[in-house]
C-alpha cells in the first residue's frame, strides 16, 4: 500500500470536485462538488440520530439503490429540523445540481452542515451549484476539502494506492469535523472516492467494517450531530474489478488506511484540541465492554480537562471505567499511560510515578491503556482534550 | 412546612456537630464529625460505580444493621482505588471515631472525598478525630458543612420543620458538590438528620423516593463519582413517630424538600458554573425515555457551552435529544425556552423569536422544555453550564 501525497477525492482516476463560494457564510469558500465520470456504485452509512437532517433522509434514500454520481455539500446551514419545507430544499438542491451537471436526479447525493433549525437559502445554493458545475477539474479534491469546512482549522484528506490484478487501485477521501461529533452507527461529513469496480453490496460490507474501526472509535464532545454521512463511489476506471477474497482483503485494507488516518484528522484538529489521545482497552469481558469503557473515559469531561492541564490525575481514568457500565473490579485493573504504570491491581503510584506521569501527558499525543483482565476482546477510541477554546468555540457558535 | 433559616445537619434535636482542620488540606477545615446523643435509625444510598470507595463499601455494610450514631468525613483524598490497605484505613477511621467518642464500633459510619488514588493521611486523620472530638457542639452544623468542602465554593445547607402528630419534627442536612457529579443509584456526599422516630425500612424507602426527585437529577460533568454517598439518621428526640400513611406523607415531603434543595445548590455551585438551567421533557413515551432526553440535553457539552456564552443555539437541544435513544420525532417535537417557543413541530423560529430566546439565556437561571408528544410521562434534570473556569478548576486539580 502507497501513501499519496496531498492525495483526497480526486486521487482516484474519473473524478472531479471543486469548491466555491455560494454565499452562505461570509468570505470564504462554502460549497462542494464531487462529480464522478460515470455513474458509480456508492455505499453510504448515515447518523442515527432521530433528528437526522434533511439530506440525510433524502441520501438514504438515493444510496439504497446502490448507484450514484455526483455529491454536493454545504457549510454554514445544517437544514436539519426544517420539517417537510427543508425535505423539498434538500430534493431541490439534488435536481439544480442534476440539470446543471446533465446527469439524473435520483444520481445526486446532497450533504449539509452548519447551524441546526435553519432553513437553506436556496437562491444561494442554486448560484453556487451553477458556478460550480463548471468550475470542475480533476484535481479539485483540495479546493472541496476546503469548502466543506465549519470550524475545522485544516482541512482532511488520505489517499492510498494498492495493485489489485495487476492494475493500480487508488482509494481517497476528505471529512470534515471538528465539534458535535461522537458518530455511533454513522459518523461526520466523509467521501471518499476509488476507481475500483464493486459492487454497491460488497462496498457497503467493506465500509461497515472500516468505519467502525475508524469513524466510530472517534469522539470529540460525545455530542452525535443530525448531519453525520459517511459516503464511497467506486467508479471502476481503474480497470480493476473487486471479487475474489484477496482483492477484498486488499481493498478493505486500503479503504480501512484512508478511514483510519481521516478519523484521526478530526480528532487532532477537535475544536479547541490541544492534545490527542488514545484510549486503549484490554481484556475485557466482552466487545460491547470494550467500547463502553473506553468511551466512557474518552469522553469524561474531567479526563478531557485534565488531559488540557497535563494534569497527572489517573483516578479519573479508573472512575470513568468504573461507572461505564463494563465488568470491572478495582483489584484486577491495570492502567498506564504510555509504559508509565500508575496503577496495578490494588498497588497506586508513588510520588516518583506521578511525576513520570505528568512528563507522558505534557506530550502532543499520548496513550492511555486500561487492562481489564476480564476477558479477551479490546478497543481503541482516539480523543481530543476540554480546552478553554472548545468553550469559547461554542459559546458564540451562531453569534 | 417552615424553612429553617440557616439550618443544616444539627438543625434536629440531639445532634452535634463540627468540623476541625486534620493538616489533610493546607490553611482550612478538612474534617467534620457529627453525632446523635443516642443510636440513630439510619438511611443510606451509595455511587453505583464499580470502583466504589473504601469508605463506601465500608458504610454499606454498616447502613444495613439500620443503626448508626455518627458519621466521620475528610476531604482532601477520597481513599478511592486504594486496595485493601485503604479498606483498612477507612475501618481505623472509625474505630478510632468510635473510642474518641466513646461509642460502639460499628456505630460509626466514614466518608472520603478528594483526589482518588491516595492513599489517607492517618496520623493526620486520628489527630483530627481526636480534637474534633472535643469540638462537638449543638449548632457545630455550619462548620461540619463548610469542612467537607472541596472546589464548593459556598457551604450548601438547608433545615425545615413540620408538625406530626401535635410536635414538632424537624429535617435538616448539608452537601458538597461541585465536580465528578452525575449521580445515579445513589449521590455525592449529602448528610441528612431528623430527631423523628422511623425504622430504618420505612427510612430507606422514604430517602430513596426523596433522592430520585432531587440528588439524582443533577448533573454537572455527567462524571459519576466513585465515593458518593447520602446518609440520613433519625433520633427520634422530637418525640414524634413516623407510623401512619399521613404520618409518612408529611414527614417524606420535608425530606424530599430539603434534598430539592440541596441538589439544586449543588448545581448552582458546579464547578465554574455561571447559569444554573431546568430540562423539562413532557409527554415522553416511558419514564426512562424522559429521563434520557433530560440527561442528554443536560449532559451535551455543546448545549452547557452555549448556555455559557447565550448563544440562541436550540438546535443543540433537539440535536440532544435525537442521540439520547428516547423515542422522538421532528414532527411531534416542541421546544421552549422559558415561555419562548423556537421550534414547534417542525416549524422553526424566526429571527425576532432567536433575538427573544438570546434574552432568556442570558439571566442567571432559565428552564428549557421540550415536549415530545409520544406519551404521558414528565421528568426534570437541573444543569448547569460549562465555563472557562471548569477547564480551568479541572485541568490542575491536582497540581
Amino acid at each position: 500500500m502507497k501513501w499519496i501525497k496531498n492525495g483526497g477525492v480526486t486521487a482516484a482516476k474519473g473524478f472531479k470536485a471543486c469548491g466555491v463560494a455560494a454565499g452562505i457564510k461570509a468570505n470564504r469558500n462554502d460549497m462542494g462538488l464531487l462529480v464522478s465520470d460515470v455513474p458509480a456504485s456508492v455505499a453510504g452509512f448515515f447518523t442515527s440520530n432521530a433528528m437526522a437532517a434533511a439530506p440525510v433522509i433524502l441520501d438514504r434514500e438515493r444510496v439504497a439503490t446502490g448507484k450514484a454520481q455526483a455529491v454536493i455539500v454545504n457549510a454554514g446551514c445544517a437544514n436539519a429540523c426544517t420539517g417537510k419545507g427543508g425535505y423539498q430544499d434538500a430534493v431541490r438542491m439534488a435536481l439544480i445540481g442534476a440539470k446543471a451537471l446533465g446527469i439524473s436526479e435520483a444520481s445526486v447525493l446532497v450533504s449539509s452542515t452548519g447551524v441546526i433549525g435553519r432553513r437553506l437559502p436556496m437562491e444561494r445554493i442554486a448560484a453556487g451549484i451553477g458556478i460550480g458545475s463548471m468550475a470542475l477539474f480533476p484535481k479539485g479534491g483540495d479546493a472541496f476539502a476546503k469548502a466543506i469546512m465549519t470550524t475545522d482549522t485544516v482541512d482532511k484528506q488520505a489517499a492510498v494506492s494498492v495493485m489489485i490484478g495487476g492494475k493500480r487501485v487508488t482509494v481517497g477521501g476528505c471529512c470534515k469535523g471538528a465539534g458535535m461529533i461522537e458518530p455511533k452507527l454513522a459518523t461526520m461529513l466523509a467521501y471518499l472516492t476509488t476507481d475500483a469496480a464493486v459492487s454497491p453490496q460488497r462496498l457497503s460490507a467493506i465500509l461497515k467494517g472500516a468505519i467502525n474501526k475508524s469513524f466510530n472509535r472517534v469522539t470529540i464532545d460525545g455530542d452525535q450531530s443530525t448531519n453525520d454521512t459517511v459516503l464511497l463511489l467506486a467508479n471502476g476506471a481503474s480497470g480493476a474489478a473487486i471479487k475474489t477474497a484477496e482483492e477484498v482483503r486488499i481493498f478493505s485494507g486500503a479503504v480501512e488506511a484512508v478511514c483510519k488516518c481521516l478519523a484521526q484528522k478530526i480528532v487532532k484538529d477537535g475544536e479547541g484540541a490541544t492534545k490527542f489521545v488514545e484510549v486503549n482497552i484490554r481484556k475485557a469481558a466482552s466487545a460491547d465492554d470494550a467500547l463502553k469503557a473506553a468511551k466512557a473515559i474518552a469522553n469524561s469531561p474531567l479526563f478531557k480537562t485534565a488531559c488540557f492541564g497535563g494534569d497527572p490525575n489517573w483516578g479519573r481514568v479508573i472512575c470513568a471505567v468504573g461507572y461505564s457500565g463494563a465488568k470491572a473490579n478495582p483489584e484486577k485493573v491495570q492502567i498506564s499511560f504510555d509504559d508509565v504504570c500508575v496503577y496495578d491491581k490494588g498497588k497506586i503510584a508513588d510520588a516518583a510515578t506521578n511525576a513520570k506521569l505528568a512528563g507522558v501527558m505534557k506530550q502532543k499525543a499520548f496513550s492511555v491503556s486500561v487492562v481489564l483482565n476480564e476477558g479477551r476482546h479490546d478497543d481503541t477510541v482516539y480523543t481530543c482534550d476540554f480546552s478553554y477554546d472548545y468553550v469559547k468555540i461554542n459559546g458564540d457558535y451562531t453569534t
